[in-house]
């Protein structure tokens, strides 16, 4: 099952405002329909909260054992992107916060899902 | 004909909006002027409605079914789009929705067709 | 001479608003300074008027040949793409529309040219 | 059916030998087992027999026309390829002639397959 | 583990030698050493007997759940290379196969493993 | 040293606005600091005053004169793009104008000046 | 009319071998059958003569009138491609040539005509 | 140690504004927690004071030996960009200023972190 | 220094002779001339023994940290390529064995060396 | 005037043959007949002769200030490529030597010279 306790969390670096991007291009999950596996692109963007507003970043080695957890997970695409924007939410309540995940194709049709957090600003949305 | 009875709907997992995006390389109908097949990609962007209100998303595997159904159909650029976006719209009544066709060229000329249904936000017009 | 008689239009199919693109990447006329040939790609998109307005849209084939007919034309890029913009607002009379002409280099220099007519959409401008 | 009868052939221009190559991005047929379309692309290369010998080209027009026989087939990619070479050898006994085919992918898989008719020089071998 | 048990053949078409190419986009398998999932490309290519000699293709479904078989296995990139070609060769006897499979990176360094069985032509060796 | 005297207009063809972008492939002058030669990329985008107020173009050829006399020229990129922008401003008086330059690496770092005159729409600002 | 007058010729600057190839992106004729422009790229590829044995290259700025004095020529894809290369070993007699057609696409085919005179090198063929 | 001593500035040329962007694509540090190095491009981006507001500009030499001093530095992503931000913004104090640095992979995600400094023009944000 | 103590090699898993291709996108080392740091990309191709024969494979994370040995080494790209054929060799001692390094510019000029060790196929020479 | 005095060499260091490419991109000369800057490509490929046979390699900086010395010289494609392999041929008296130029077009048309001294590898000649 997605593990959210694999997810670790540490201080933001700074007062500035600043924003994160990881994107993991290895991320597979397996369809609960038909058991094949799905292999997919998945975009994280985030703005922590300040440092003295208790701001947090997520670790790069904790989130991707996080991703590593879906690995065996029979779950649909819409399902796998809000999973895991709520579960960063949870996490680290940043000021914003989007998934993207990129699918590759079934049937012919490749698909691509957006989910938002917050106050995305307009430069990053539709990205 | 083209065969909205093929089109089938699952409810939408979140009340939190998202936004799904469908594209399939693999379009392809007839020209009714000169019965010869014209190839193209067609793009599907939409916002659900929220889960609460009824919400629902297109299956993709009745989207690839409804899309097949157009492969012996003489019907040009501009009706292929504008139906594909009617059909689509009945069956969820979404937020908003675009539909994007691409043409492969005749006569050295390679098209673009977009049409839109509701408030589609600014960041996707055009694209 | 461009013949702008070529030029046919067919009722358009739809009262909601869409938006056509068609790229000729096959367009030559002959640079009147020197006689040597120039060699562009042109990109037309406009929106029709509503189908209830009277809107017409330009007939695909009848614009190929139109863009044929400045094959041996001498004329500047700048009219080339004020020529096309003027005879194709005559013809339909959209709501908006856009020209841009990509042009190969002269003298290691490669040139653009767009010409809008109407209230062009911000997330087409400039592109 | 795949219609060989669409093919024709007119006289090669020259006692020289040359080589002919004629790329289709527009191939469609049905897979037998799935009765979903496959799409790909055929690569037709050949060397016709001098004109002295009687050597003759297969006609542009009517190889569309060949390879639009098959959008309706149920028929495996190896078995398209197979009759595609056979029927363009019987057609123009060419010194020689190669056959390419390269398939969207199915389940993640995308393929090609390649059949050689005569003596293939070696620098067009597995091209 | 592997399950060759997965894999099934069907009689080539033809006597006339032509040659089969299948690239998987979609293979994973874990490392042995760390458990951390691995991700590649794998290009099976390779000609079969003739039809007269009782030649086989492998079919296409169920290669796919071959490889899928992998996903969940601890084993190195050199093993899953001489694997699959041992596999295959067993299955097929074909007059020559090549594995390449590609990896993405770890540690910064990505990497490439090329496996034969019998006499490749020298246009494919290398690629 | 650049010869702005190299520069000529002509009258611009419309009072309808429209937009000229002009790229060189080909411009070179010389660090002052080493005296090694510069390679970079010049772009000129504007829109010129419109023909009953006396709007002018600058000429093509004219303009890759001016830029080839930056040739033996020991000048910062900075120097660069404010020279041709200003020079070109004198010339042409236009609505604005942009001029961007894309300079090849320096001790492995590439740089790009952009500089502009009037009032340069939003979309085309940053581009 | 193709104009063979306009190509000349001048002394090669070396006794020792060298290839030249010259490649135009900018060609165009006619089609005989619909009187519909051709639009493709010519590479030539030749090894001159000597100087001591009296060897010429083509000028290329002759070379660029000739290619232009076929824009108005209705000739097929195969005889432009032998046209071209007989009258340019006339010219110059070299030690071997190459002409290689590329045109955009008819009905959905794109095709390249290779031609060779004398012992065109085993790495130029089929390139 | 990040040595911004390193750094120098010289007086901006111009009292109209424009926009200086400098990128780095030879940029390593150390990760504090394996010890292994990281690598990556940094993008600098920033508008100068006015030269009679007493602006200036980095001088790209200096810039280039401030980066180098990262090399045996164990310091994480987002500690990186913040400090060039704070470094920058204290030798040029800017109208603003951009960094924005692009890490290749570890464990299969790459990383870009973005920092700001004053009012970044809307075309700039989230590029 | 290059610490070749770092390298460390398992047994090879076949007597069935296959390639292996590890490529570093992450090479680093300074200029023994100027002090500035050097980066490159290093690709090592080789067939190992047979396994009957004693042959041995390097060790992907040893190989990973011998190359971050050169870190900090002054040394030319001459000898950073036959120092690393040479280390692996003595490693290895394999069939035969490739090191391509290539260089990002210095100067505008960037530089690609190969050494050879061995009889390597001639499908992979010059690659 | 093209300066060869510039030319340093220096000891080769390995008796194991090894092959150097060296590939600048900012390479610029005037053309004679019309006075307007040629721009292009130029690589070197060699092999030294062995250290024990005094082999020598070209000093990288002093091949950068040979290569800017052709900037302000009238001279043909052709004599530039035939000059640049004599010259290096007399410094370094090579095993064998390649020299390729990649021209910027002139008129539609882009140019490649190829000249080669002693006996080039197959796998070299043609690339």
């Amino acid at each position: 099952m997605p593990d959210r306790s694999q997810l670790e969390a540490f201080q933001t670096p700074s007062d500035t405002p600043f924003v994160i991007e990881h994107v993991s291009e290895e991320f597979t999950s397996v369809c609960p329909k038909t058991g094949h596996p799905d292999f997919g692109h998945v975009t994280l963007r985030y703005q922590p909260r300040s440092a003295s507003a208790g701001g947090v970043c997520v670790e790069l080695k904790s989130l991707k054992l996080y991703y590593q957890s879906f690995r065996n997970e029979g779950i649909y695409y819409e399902a796998v992107t809000n999973s895991i924007r709520d579960d960063l939410v949870q996490l680290m309540n940043p000021e914003w916060l989007q998934i993207i995940t990129d699918w590759k194709g079934r049937g012919g049709i490749r698909s691509t899902i957006r989910a938002d957090h917050g106050d995305v600003p307009p430069h990053f949305r539709g990205r």
